[in-house]
């Protein structure tokens, strides 16, 4: 009997589909069952496939696509083709893509699982979330998407253990930004004095740290969407990462204004109010911090700067890491804590990559 | 068609055992496929079991169990009634017995899969560790022991993610033991000045803290079998708990008076020697931790006393936490963290039951 296989489709080649191919190539090297057949890869440009489903070398897998001369499939047309597949199909989506995302439930409701870093997906609409789930449970297929929090950080598979075995989550709170926690540590280190606001921004801008126009790290967005994941988990039907308290850190005044360079270069004018919010953090012995948080309780999902004791574990935080605490009625006072890098290409395709593994092990 | 089911037999009706068999019940009343079903539950020395399998009901199994007049089945007689069931069965060892850990390769040989916190299994002979997963490889049964280091806390399944897609885990440290932990956060706290050292360890004994004979928390080997489990998933294939440095904490002349009670009420006679320890600790601005490490580059596995700097995780630790730190190429200076509750029946079983969720999910 020839041995099982599954075939994998890719969206997306840039940091993490490039760290993720390289995950991909060591494990079916690894792994000689299933066997992994490449059958699709494509960016927003090119795609590489072919009808009867003929592997793609994983280790040329880039540089076939850049010779392709192939269009990507239009995504229904890419549910059709992995859903008449001879095997079972997994879609790795390394993509932001709203596009890609909406149309999660009908990959699913074809049979096709997902594994996915794509926050869009599971923070948008909530009618979209309920949508993918009720797919997914109706065919059978598995939707994975680990890095879309924390990274490779084993953040949402351990929410989800601590609710499917009955546990009662209280309270969630943490660093969800290494872009913010690379600012505030420097900004408001627990010792010494830190910099000036927008030198820490400049600079963490220069070390690669934030979005091309780091208003899209400073709007708060991206965390709100992280929230949003972790508290539907949790059980709240959050709306949207809109439809609950999100702080910006964009001067009103800097708002509009047309270039991340030109925001950048005005930034300093408003120094004084960031000074003026750490100063009364260190009146009362304590530094500031950018920080999401999620009562289950009183259902309050917010996101906004907080004071903490130089002592707390968020204080102490180093680097640009992530710090989640769990609070629960079984690890009672002292939360269920998980911290490390939850940024970067590596750590980021890890998570997708375990999260293949656990679709694997669930689907053959 | 009726709906599938899963055959769940239980040695170890204790504290673990007690709160297992709670979140079982409730997740059979939440989970309608497949249905899990009771067959057999025994302690050393009952059982509850009918030759049919016929469901035992879950709420009712403690006191089903203390009327039941059945002896336990000799564990290769219960092999062949698992074997023989008409399902899938999954064994469930809540025990921390070495008999039952010895029998794990007939079990998974004859197809049945095994979820346990007992440390045993994993942490005896290397041998028995070969036997173990050869047979689960063989049979395709599944074999999970979250438990079996942090009780529920994410140790064992993080480990296994890094290393399967490909990290490389360079060093592992910790504080592995909730009585260590406590001890030691009691004793050389941050600040302030803490107790005499067997004040603690009578304060401890008094919470319930440690076993009935602290020495068996003091020899150190508890968590000299969590440091070879990990060891041994980080691919080093350590031969025993003692194959590798464990510092005692019983002075000599105390190894062998004949009981707890004598040991504690002569432990004031060596305050001296731990008060120097504290002393030297401190006199580098740091505090001493009872801490486990792997140098997975070159092989060295340890447990015993260290320094710590005061704003070091692993100083700053509260109650009696535990915290693993992973170190690995991915993740570069700053490791993975994970830290919470160590111990307890509760947490101890939600790692259980969360094991036995992924078997489920694999098995059905």
């Amino acid at each position: 009997m020839a041995s099982k296989q599954v075939f994998i489709a890719i969206i997306g080649a840039g940091g993490v589909g490039k760290c993720f191919l390289s995950q991909l190539e060591a494990l079916a090297k690894k792994r000689l069952s299933p066997k992994l057949v490449l059958s699709y890869i494509c960016t927003s440009k090119k795609a590489a496939y072919s009808p009867d489903y003929s592997p793609i070398a994983i280790n040329d897998a880039i540089s076939v696509l850049s010779s392709s001369s192939q269009a990507p499939l239009e995504l229904s047309k890419l549910a059709d083709y992995l859903a008449a597949a001879p095997s079972k199909t997994v879609l790795v989506d390394n993509t932001s893509s709203q596009d890609v995302a909406d149309k999660y439930p009908l990959f699913l409701s074809r049979g096709v699982s997902i594994v996915t870093p794509n926050k869009k997906a599971f923070s948008g609409s909530y009618k979209l979330w309920q949508d993918i789930f009720a797919a997914a449970s109706e065919s059978g297929a598995k939707v994975y998407h680990e890095s879309s929090v924390g990274a490779g950080l084993p953040v949402i598979s351990t929410l989800k253990d601590l609710v499917d075995t009955g546990d009662e989550v209280t309270k969630i709170e943490g660093v969800f930004s290494g872009t913010m926690s690379f600012l505030f540590n420097s900004f408001a280190p627990t010792s010494g004095s830190g910099g000036k606001w927008s030198a820490e921004v400049k600079k963490a801008k220069e070390l690669g740290y934030t979005e091309p126009d780091p208003r899209d790290d400073l709007n708060g967005l991206d965390v709100a969407r992280k929230l949003t994941i972790l508290a539907r988990l949790a059980g709240l039907p959050v709306e949207s990462p809109t439809s609950f308290p999100v702080q910006s850190l964009i001067p009103k005044e800097l708002e509009s204004v047309s270039s991340g360079d030109e925001f950048l270069q005005r930034l300093p004018e408003f120094d004084s109010q960031m000074e003026e919010t750490k100063s009364a953090a260190e009146k009362e012995g304590k530094v500031v911090r950018f920080v999401g948080s999620i009562d289950v309780a009183t259902k309050q999902v917010k996101v906004g700067l907080e004071k903490f004791d130089r002592s707390h574990p968020i204080a102490a935080l180093k680097g640009s890491d992530n710090i989640i605490s769990f609070y629960t009625k079984r690890y009672g006072s002292n939360p269920l804590i998980i911290q490390g890098a939850g940024a970067g290409g590596d750590v980021t395709a890890m998570g997708v990559t375990s999260d293949l593994l656990k679709v694997l092990s669930q689907i053959v």
